[in-house]
C-alpha cells in the first residue's frame, strides 16, 4: 500500500506559514514501512481540493489531507470531499454537543460559524480532537480511504499518532519494508560508507547515508518479512562492531539528548562558556525536559571584558593569544567549570562572521574545549557557511567532544 | 501569470530532509505579486517527474523544479525534462570546462559521474551556480517556461534571487498584485482586526492577519495598477496612525533585529540573565551580524546557586519569593546590567515544563523584566504549549519589552 499527502491552505502557497506537516507525516509513515507516493499543497478552493484528492485516490490507497477544517469561509476540505464523493454532510450530534459545551464553559454561546465543524461525510468515522474544535475523519472511498486532519501541528500530531497509525494497522495495511534509523556523529559520510561496506551487511539489508549539520544519518531498510526484525538486528550488531564509536543513538534521538542522558546517569553536572555560539548550545541543552537536574548554567561572554570578569581569564592571555585561540578556549572551559561548580565544563570561541574579526581572523574558525574529571581536550575547526551554520556546527562539535569524553573517557 | 513548484527527491518523501525550498520560493514570488498555484513533491523517477512537470505546464506559465541535478544515478531532473519535451541534452562546453577546473584546483581529476552536470536541454539558458557543481537552467517550452534549480538551499537561494527573479521581470511576466507585509507585536489578532476596521483602509486595499508565536503579520494587498504603490502607502500611513505602537517593521524584519538596530542607533548596550529560556534569547540576539557591537553577554543561571553567585541575588529573596517571581526577575535584570556593565539589562525566569517545579508552580508561568536608564518594568505572563513553545514566547515577550522601552521610553 502507499499513501499520498495533500496539504490545504493559501497561507502555505504564499510561503507565510511553514509546511511542517508534510515532513512530519512522511517521517512517521516511513518508519512504519508505508511509502508516501507524492506530497501536494493546494489552495482553499473546492474544485482544486477535490481534483487533487481524486487524482491521489487513483494512485494511492490512503489520501491524507491536512488543514481546511476550521470554522471560517475559506475552510473547505469537508465540502470538497462531499462534492468529490457525491455524499451528503450530516451533523455529528455528539461533536456538536461537545462544541456547544466547549463554548459554554468559556462563558459565551457557540458562534454559528463553528456549527460546520460538526459536519461529517455520511458513513465515515469522526476522530475527536482533544486540543481544538476541528475533529479529524476517516472516510471510506470504495476500497480506499480519505483521512482528514486539522492543520495546526499541535492538533494534527496527537491525532495522527493516536488515531491514524493504529487505524492503518487495524485496517490491515501491510508495511512494504522494515527500517532502522541510526544516528552517527564525528565521522564523515564517505569514510562511514567505506566502513559499512567493509563490515558487510547481511544480504537483503540496504543502507543509505544522509549527511547534514555535521552528523550522518544511516537508514537501514529491508523488505517486510517474518525474519526482517532479526535481520535488522544482525545488521545493527555488525554496524555497532564496526562504527560503535560514532553511533550515538537511534530513531528520534538527538546528540544533546544523548549527552544529557549520559550526564544524568553518571551523576555529572555541566557548565558552559559560549562566545561565538552566543547561547545556542545552552538553548539546545535546556530544550531537554529535566535538564535542570544536571545543567548548572552558561556564561555567554561576548566581549573580552566579560571573559575576564566572569570567567577569570587573564587579560595577558587574551592580549597575547587572542580571544579565538586554544589557550583561551581551554581557560573558558576551566572557568565555567570552576565558577559554576560543575563536574564538566565546555567552551566555544570563534568567529561566526559574516566578517573577519578586528585581528583579521576569518569567519568559520572555531575552538571547542572540554574540561572534566578525565582531563582536558581542545579542537580547532574551520566551518564554511553562514553565520547561523557556523554557530550550529560549532555547538554540535562541542556536543561531540562532551559525548566522547563522558561516554568513553576519550 | 502564475507559477507552480515541483520539488524532487526521495529524501523529502521519507521526511528525512525538511523541504524549506517550497516555502522560500513561494514567499519571494508572493512578494513580487506572482501567485503560486500548487506545490508538489515527487520521487527520483523519470516518469513521475515528467508527469508532474507536464501537468503543471498545462496550468501555469512557469514551472520551477528544485533538486535532482546532482551527479549521482538518482539525480534525474534533466533527463525527465528531456523525455517530456522530446529534446536532446547537449554538453555545455563552458560549464564542462569549469567543472574540470574546479576538480583540478582541488587536486584530482573530475569523476566521470559529474560530466552529466554539464548537460543542458537544447535551446535553454544555463544559470551558473557559484556555490556548487550543479547549474540551474531556464528552458522554453512553447510559450511557457521550465526552470531548474539545484536542491541545496544555500545554492538555490542566490540563484533564485540573482537569476530567476530578474528573468521573470525581463520576460515581461506581470505581477497580479502589489503587497506589503507589516509586522506587529504586543497586540492580539482580534483587537488588531477591530482597530484596522476602525482605521478604514482605502478602497481596493485588502488586509489579512496571520497570528503566530506571539506576533501578528498583516498582509496588505491591492491589484497591480499604476496607482497601486501610492494606494498602499496611503493604507500604511493609516495603519501607522492607528497601530503605530504595535508595528515594529516590514517585510523580512525580525523583532530581534529591530531591537538590535535600536540599541545600536542609540548607543546602548545590552546584557541578559536567562533562567527558563536557557540562552535562547542570547542566541537570537547573536544571530544578528554585528551584535558584538552592543551585546555584552548573558548569564544563563539555571540554578538558585548560579543566580546568587553570578547575579548577586540575595538567598533570602530567593527563599521568600521563589526563583519564579517579580522580585527575582527584576533583581536578575539589575544584576545582569551591573555585572556586565551594560546600559540595559533584561531577564527571564519561569517554568518551561513539562512538569511543575518543586514548589508546585505550573509550567507556562513566566516573569520578564527590563532595567534601563528610563526605569524598570516587569511582566507576569502565562503561556500554553510545549516546553519549546513556552521558551519561545518568553523570549519574544522580553524582546517586546526591550523594544518598547528603547523605542518609546515606555
Amino acid at each position: 500500500m502507499q499513501a499520498e499527502l495533500i496539504c490545504i491552505g493559501n497561507e502555505l502557497l504564499t510561503g507565510l506559514v511553514e509546511n511542517t506537516n508534510a515532513g512530519y507525516i512522511s517521517r512517521i509513515l516511513w518508519s512504519k514501512g508505508i511509502p508516501v507516493r507524492e506530497q501536494h499543497v493546494v489552495p482553499d478552493s473546492i474544485p482544486e481540493i477535490a481534483a487533487a484528492i481524486g487524482e491521489a485516490l487513483a494512485c494511492s490507497e490512503a489520501v491524507i489531507c491536512c488543514g481546511g477544517l476550521g470554522p471560517t469561509d475559506d475552510d473547505l476540505t469537508r465540502e470538497a470531499v462531499a462534492a468529490l464523493l457525491e455524499r451528503p454532510l450530516i451533523v455529528d450530534r455528539q461533536w456538536l454537543q461537545r462544541l456547544e459545551q466547549y463554548f459554554e464553559s468559556r462563558g459565551y454561546p457557540m458562534p454559528p460559524a463553528n456549527r460546520k465543524q460538526a459536519l461529517l461525510i455520511e458513513g465515515s468515522r469522526l476522530l475527536p480532537n482533544p486540543r481544538g474544535t476541528a475533529p479529524g475523519a476517516i472516510i471510506p472511498a470504495g476500497k480506499r480511504w480519505i483521512i482528514l486532519l486539522p492543520g495546526p501541528p499541535q492538533e494534527l500530531r496527537p491525532l495522527f499518532e493516536q488515531e491514524v497509525v493504529p487505524f492503518f494497522r487495524s485496517a490491515g495495511f501491510r508495511a512494504s519494508w522494515q527500517t532502522r534509523l541510526i544516528r552517527t556523529a564525528g565521522c564523515g559520510e564517505s569514510l562511514l560508507e567505506e566502513k559499512i561496506k567493509g563490515a558487510g551487511l547481511p544480504e537483503g539489508v540496504f543502507f543509505s547515508p544522509l549527511a547534514g549539520g555535521g552528523e550522518v544519518l544511516l537508514q537501514l531498510k529491508t523488505a517486510a518479512a517474518p525474519a526482517a526484525e532479526a535481520l535488522l538486528e544482525r545488521a545493527l550488531r555488525r554496524l555497532r562492531e564496526q562504527l560503535g564509536e560514532y553511533i550515538y543513538g537511534e530513531g528520534e534521538a538527538t546528540l544533546a539528548g544523548t549527552v544529557a542522558a549520559l550526564l544524568g546517569s553518571r551523576g555529572l553536572t555541566l557548565a558552559l562558556a559560549e562566545s561565538c555560539t552566543g547561547g545556542l548550545l545552552a538553548d539546545l541543552i535546556t530544550d531537554i525536559p529535566g535538564s535542570s537536574l544536571f545543567f548548572k548554567g552558561a556564561l555567554v561572554t561576548y566581549t573580552d571584558e566579560a571573559k575576564e570578569k566572569l570567567l577569570g581569564i587573564a587579560p595577558d592571555l587574551l592580549n597575547s593569544k587572542g580571544a579565538v585561540s586554544e589557550e583561551v578556549a581551554l581557560a573558558m572551559a576551566r572557568g565555567a567549570r570552576r565558577v559554576l561548580s560543575a563536574s564538566v565544563g565546555g567552551a566555544i570561541t570563534g568567529i561566526a562572521g559574516p566578517d573577519s574579526d578586528s585581528s583579521g581572523t576569518p569567519p568559520g574558525l572555531v575552538y571547542t574545549a572540554v574540561s572534566g574529571p578525565s582531563g582536558e581536550r581542545c579542537r580547532r575547526t574551520f566551518f564554511p557557511g553562514t553565520r547561523r551554520a557556523i554557530k550550529e556546527r560549532a555547538a554540535q562539535t562541542l556536543l561531540i567532544a562532551l559525548w566522547r569524553m563522558i561516554h568513553s573517557g576519550d
